[in-house]
């Protein structure tokens, strides 16, 4: 499994993710979920992936080959908008899909990805968009200025605490920490290291942009210091009636 | 959805469950989803349900009506060890998904339910079971001593750091609430009033039972300085190498 998510404030945005791809007893595989394509004072696009990692993969090789082709239809240099970026993520990883579509069901597999896409084109706002593995895709809302895929569920309620539009992007980063070392504790599937990259709103010079392994001094001493807080916290809840009885 | 927990420590057992059995916007029922068979002096049985509410239901009331047949070959007060009681909801809960599996699979719905069945016979330990939907069941283990049913993750993290076998029951308790309180934050599916029971250790006078309403002063005070406590672990988070250099 996976842990990818993207976080969209006022100040800019956040990407991280986790980077196991096969959490089997005797196969630890690990691999970069995490694609940014930075054209300076141009725009900032980054790619998150979860799901088959053949079908994101060819989505990814299928965007740098459209790069490289100047006469290509589309590609990431010739989008107006964001969304229209997610539009042609959803149609790769659609065809992709398709094409294996027959193989993958005589093996009871699946081939389906999911992906965020994020980033800033110059001239315009931070955007970030969940595409799913049907070729669809949702923004983020401003009630809710974050995106999750893969295993979200664990590192969700961090974020529905922290997380707001006026959230400082030094708070976002250490939020995007704290979810998904909260998920690698309690899912053998997700596992570091993790990547993120931090993108500040209009600064199209690419991103503040860092790999946490297990040994990272930053991403110890984080684990921590929340763990012991988390702990503090514990302790000074309030005590039931028959404890105030006894003390 | 539904979320139950119960945790198994050595100074006794933690059951609490919310309420909620439909989130659908024009009707949110509310239902307990707690059923304690007390007698005291003899044996405390504790049973939390999710899935199929007609289900869960049937195996409750064919339960209660074994109970009161004292000719029935088999009853919670004929159990010796509490896996036979575990046996005995997953054999009644199968009976009851098969009877309705032909009339469930035209609509192309699922009678599954899951079950927690825990408790204390006199003169034996503290056990919780978690019977499947295939009614096969496992036991907690010493090393992760709690079990779920229902929308699990969201609450995970908080039980994996805080408890062990030789947490107090108030801790437990504290932890089970604040696992709820996630869940219910996180996930519109889950919701209030949480229903609580707490078995001490070769007590068999029956449990402290409590309910929490989202008005109960105790639940509000609890969910108050757990945010306020989480906030305070958050700020206190090590500051990114660019921060410290800008102050």
């Amino acid at each position: 499994m996976t842990y990818c998510l993207a976080i969209n404030v006022n100040k800019g945005m956040v990407f991280a993710s986790d980077s196991r791809t096969n959490a089997g007893v005797d196969y630890v595989a690990s691999h970069s979920k995490m694609f940014n394509f930075i054209y300076p004072n141009n725009r900032s696009i980054y790619i998150l992936t979860s799901g088959s990692l053949a079908t994101s993969q060819s989505v990814i090789n299928r965007i740098t080959t459209d790069l490289e082709d100047t006469e290509a239809s589309f590609n990431l240099l010739k989008a107006k908008h964001l969304h229209e970026v997610a539009d042609y993520v959803g149609e790769l990883s659609q065809a992709q899909q398709t094409k294996y579509e027959g193989a993958m069901k005589k093996s009871n597999m699946s081939a389906e990805s999911s992906f965020i896409v994020g980033g800033q084109i110059k001239g315009q706002d931070c955007e970030i968009f969940h595409v799913y593995p049907q070729g669809n895709y949702i923004k983020a809302s401003i009630e809710t200025p974050y995106l999750q895929i893969g295993e979200n569920k664990y590192g969700k309620p961090i974020l529905d605490r922290i997380i707001a539009p006026n959230t400082t992007l030094e708070d976002a980063a250490r939020c995007a920490l704290v979810s998904l070392d909260s998920t690698i504790r309690s899912n053998i599937s997700v596992g570091p290291p993790i990547e993120m990259a931090i993108h500040t709103y209009n600064d199209f010079d690419g991103p503040y942009y860092n790999t946490y392994s297990v040994n990272s001094t930053f991403y110890k001493s984080l684990q921590k210091q929340w763990n012991e807080g988390l702990k503090r916290a514990f302790k000074r809840l309030p005590r039931f009636e028959w404890e105030k009885e006894k003390s």
